[in-house]
């Protein structure tokens, strides 16, 4: 399996920047889930590139369902989202297929597919892509509410510049603030800075990365697997995918290596129902298996490869260096606009892994 | 699937602490491939605990190959490695079924098997299942040797104290090395203070983390898949399976996040022949597919959950909170035990993947 | 995995009958494969319902392939191809959902997404369906070509009519002959007959089945593997999924059960450079792995469930007996139109199956 | 995935007929089902060879459980079984290396491992890896009879002598007989000619095929999917890997294509209460989809290949014609033995089809 995610619940990806529609197949979904197409809308607007720090290519996302809904709800079927391409520019790209460029996928992608890949704005690798599964995701997070199960992902650090940590004792709150953002910090004035330093980036034709941090509540305690389908290992198999991601951390993560084990065990408590943890250094999973408390984990998000800078390259064609600088439309930073595909994404896992653990109906 | 991984070469992993037998199958091998058993005990003694840094369990980790091995050659159908359990203390461990360990498997397992799970050591979440792994390991290895593919692992850090880095020039003297250590450091000299670091946690009943740095070369360009089988995606999902990691990263990762995007590039160059890069924040990995450089991640091993220390818990059969003190025979740390391991699965993944892009014989 | 099948070529089928379009992804089909849209079409209308023994609904199938096809040629990433629904007629079938059909899936369904499936004209369960799986066939069908191997499925018997056998000294011109036929016989009076007694069956409001013979020659020999995924089982998941098929023989399946070892064993014989089996009652297949010689399979089609005689049926709202007379367009037989369906999952299978033993880039 | 079956509830076959041990790892069974050794002893007597008709090599067939098993019943993780091969002559098959057995995968296994497999006795093709199957599925059959899914296997006919049908009215009754039975027939005189029949051809050297069928009752409504993976489609990929099965029939299967609609279609029924069919051609599978009536197929088991009269062949070392005399101890027929490696596949095949269902616990 390839562009195809998901065991009891599935998703795959097809389509290419510049081909003429995008879209998403997600299978397994239980029947009978609602299909808010204004929230689906909603969640696209988040994706959608806006402001100075954002490229200036805009695309209506004009999404079709064209399969697996019936009378407004899930048929427990395929469910086909159909994106079209409506603002494409060729023109602008056709010298990468033998100038590859810098921190892109052309040179790796001409090493698997021999010249025949569709190497105009990306192609299959564009981030592009990530409009259907944020409109899937949107269904995904549908269903998880309807049993509690809430996603919020924030931009914990962007240019070196840090937001507010999550409130531990109002997540929920949070977590709808972040829904209504189209910048997603928990503090405004956070946000200012990020922005401001996005932009200056921008002005000196380069760009910048950042650091998302994500929490999940109300995920019942023991789903997952011990051995390979851990919890941790699902979710970073598919955030691995989502462009630019280049490091994935649960709880804690690279800070607990600096503690020791009396500070990084989360000891356990109880008020007579039901069993907690006192503290959360282990992001809500322990030994793979969620333990109940809020999963999160945080994703480093490098600068986006495509800046004006002029940069070194090889001509493939003539095997010789050269020089390539890159025209057409780029975002200095994409870390606003993969907190949404992050939501998106865990949502879907998070899906799978439930109708795994409690059977196909569950999210009905 | 659960405990088993990957598509075209799979791993299955079964057993339990102080079960009769642990083991392990590995389908899709090609056939031919020499099973050199000395070099298989020679990676299990790797992993194998020994000093004041480890517990004092010891394990002869007498392996038997039962399937799949005829004349000395690998025959392509599933190749069986079975490790009895033969010194286990069960009596040990008998008061952790209602009160689980902070930091352990033990309540989230309770969650999911309902109080048949084998409690015992951890049963099948101990890292004891580790060394079947290890020895699968050191045959991928070996086949991936013939190909020119290396795979090296050093303590990056551990409680705190560095090692030095990879020597980009030589990495295969660097991996050279580590393979014949037992405590894989790059500098001998931090090596000691990392022990020095760790005795003295030890003493104070107390456990420390680190993180491992792992580096691959020869891994021919154009393997791995643009969406949700990226190699960063497959490779973390198995790695993210090994005890205690919480956190991955690829290239310079985190570190990726404070750079621009015209740092964070790495500008390709040509010597007429090859196509390189003349840095390699990126790890290897444009887009998801190898570029042909070393493959470079590093993982965050928290520190080892037990602990003598006394901590709280929840005597689950009460519902009432109760203190804990951990007896029985406990590793300080497990970082550099955890380095073959690591090692090991990262050599099955990618035996995995070439087999995908490359056909059934490609290792033969 | 549901509406995926494939390991290393998948094919991801969506839609409805009465939807707004249906459509396929294959995915891991090799880069460079020529997309020949009129071999599409012709496979198409080979599938097009025709004459007086097909429905009167008439769908133009005019696909769109949207991705993964760039310059004329597959791009390695995932291709999807949509035919929108144009000729729907709902009304005729609204009476269907509380009154299950006899011999289809309208009570199944039932039981399974608990009404919120889309009953129309069988929704996801209808035969319609197969058209995008003889579009992605189609492509399939071209890059085997090219390779030496080819597919044809004639229809052995029909309503108790049969036709001739293959000539095996001649297989190639009997596939030639069947890829130009609408009405897959070897021999035309024969087929006279068949769609006589159709035709026959049609009038008293009834429907007729039968056998169709496949065969593919040119597969190398050592596909497939011992156990679980033997060439016979991942052919027969994928053909059983065909709507109608009840019945999977390869070679001279349920006839070998009459036979003595020494009439069934298929001597190997050679002329110094291949080897090759005097006859061929294994179809093929030893062990679940091919031996070179030509595969060879029957299915069992039943007769299509829509009839128009009254039949006896339960009214599930108000749990009472009832009886019902289905309207609408009807087939009084599909076996003709299953036979270039069979071929394209045939070389969907196949496709996945060589690229796991020879790599991707196999059939480049 | 090769040697590896099943989504939620996964088997793992491996060994050889002349190696150490063979085994099978069971993984994703429920938690808590109970595992009566007793029960499996009894079903590995039902697989045994016995009597005239089967081949004088006896093995104990000791099985270890070496995992998954904790104070008597399933933990929910891997669930291992072992058994050692004690009685083999490997003398005996020296020849066979280069002069392929006809009927066998000697030629397709020499084509595919390229000399490296275990040709001895078979290897892993053997028939012998169906012990492991057989003890995993007796853990399989008791979980499904708690929830009162009962799995019947019949010899419908051997060698042209055949047995009287299931009495519908009462299938329990008949699944009981069967399962006491040694020669699984319902009516014992019947089993008389059967077994004449074969001794016959045993005396000739020559070996006789035969037809399973097999009734499963109890099964819920609503279990399989509409493509891919229906019912049909995956017990038919499981059944087809059992040695000897070439053909495969869901209810009246091949029957079904002499017949008219309106004899095949099942038309339902109710009491009030519950939905059945009068009848049930379509053997309890409708659309691919469970509909709660008994499943029901039939299975065509070819001539043990293994005969002594001289046989054509190559040697495939100087690539000249040949004769062959199989020495060593073979079965004449091995339908009997079959069946309950019959039961067991279907009762594992079941499992995960109703963890992917009803979720992990379903069988708890």
């Amino acid at each position: 399996m390839k562009n195809t995610f998901g065991q009891n619940v599935s998703f795959t990806l097809f389509g290419e920047s510049h081909g003429e529609e995008i879209g998403v197949v997600i299978d397994g979904l239980a029947p009978g889930i609602k299909v808010d197409t204004d929230h689906i809308r909603h969640e696209l607007s988040r994706r959608r590139p806006s402001g100075r720090i954002s490229t200036s290519r805009s695309e209506a996302d004009e999404f079709r369902i064209v399969s697996g809904l019936f009378c407004g709800r899930t048929t427990g079927t395929p469910l086909c989202i159909l994106i079209p391409n409506t603002n494409t520019k060729s023109c602008d790209y056709s010298k990468l297929a033998v100038t590859p460029r810098p921190g892109h996928a052309d040179y790796s992608a001409e090493c698997k597919y021999h010249g025949f890949q569709d190497y105009r704005g990306g192609g299959h690798f564009s981030g592009r892509l990530t409009a259907p599964l944020v409109a899937a995701g949107a269904i995904a997070k549908t269903a998880l509410a309807e049993k509690g199960i809430y996603i919020g992902t924030h931009i914990n650090v962007l240019a070196g510049k840090g937001d507010r940590c999550f409130d531990n004792e109002n997540l929920k709150k949070d977590i709808d603030l972040l829904s209504r953002s189209s910048f997603p910090v928990l503090d405004e004035h956070c946000g200012e800075e990020m922005r401001a330093e996005a932009e200056k980036a921008a002005l000196e034709g380069d760009s910048v990365g950042g650091i998302l941090e994500t929490v999940v509540i109300g995920t019942p305690a023991g789903v997952g697997e011990p051995w390979f389908d851990t919890v941790e290992s699902v979710l970073s198999h598919a955030l691995f995918s989502i462009p630019a991601v280049k490091g994935v951390e649960f709880g804690d993560g690279f800070a607990l290596t600096d503690m020791r084990g009396s500070e990084a065990n989360d000891a356990f408590t109880t008020d007579g129902r039901g069993v907690f943890t006192k503290t959360n250094h282990n992001g809500g999973i322990n030994g793979g298996i969620t333990n109940g408390m809020p999963i999160l984990f945080r994703l480093a998000i490098k600068p986006t490869p495509s800046i004006f800078k002029e940069q070194d390259t090889v001509n493939l064609s003539e095997m010789k260096n050269t020089k390539l600088s890159i025209e057409g439309r780029h975002d200095p930073t994409i870390v606003h606009r993969a907190a949404p595909v992050v939501d998106a994404v865990t949502a879907l896992v998070l899906c799978d892994l439930l109708a795994g653990r409690f059977g196909t109906d569950y999210l009905k």
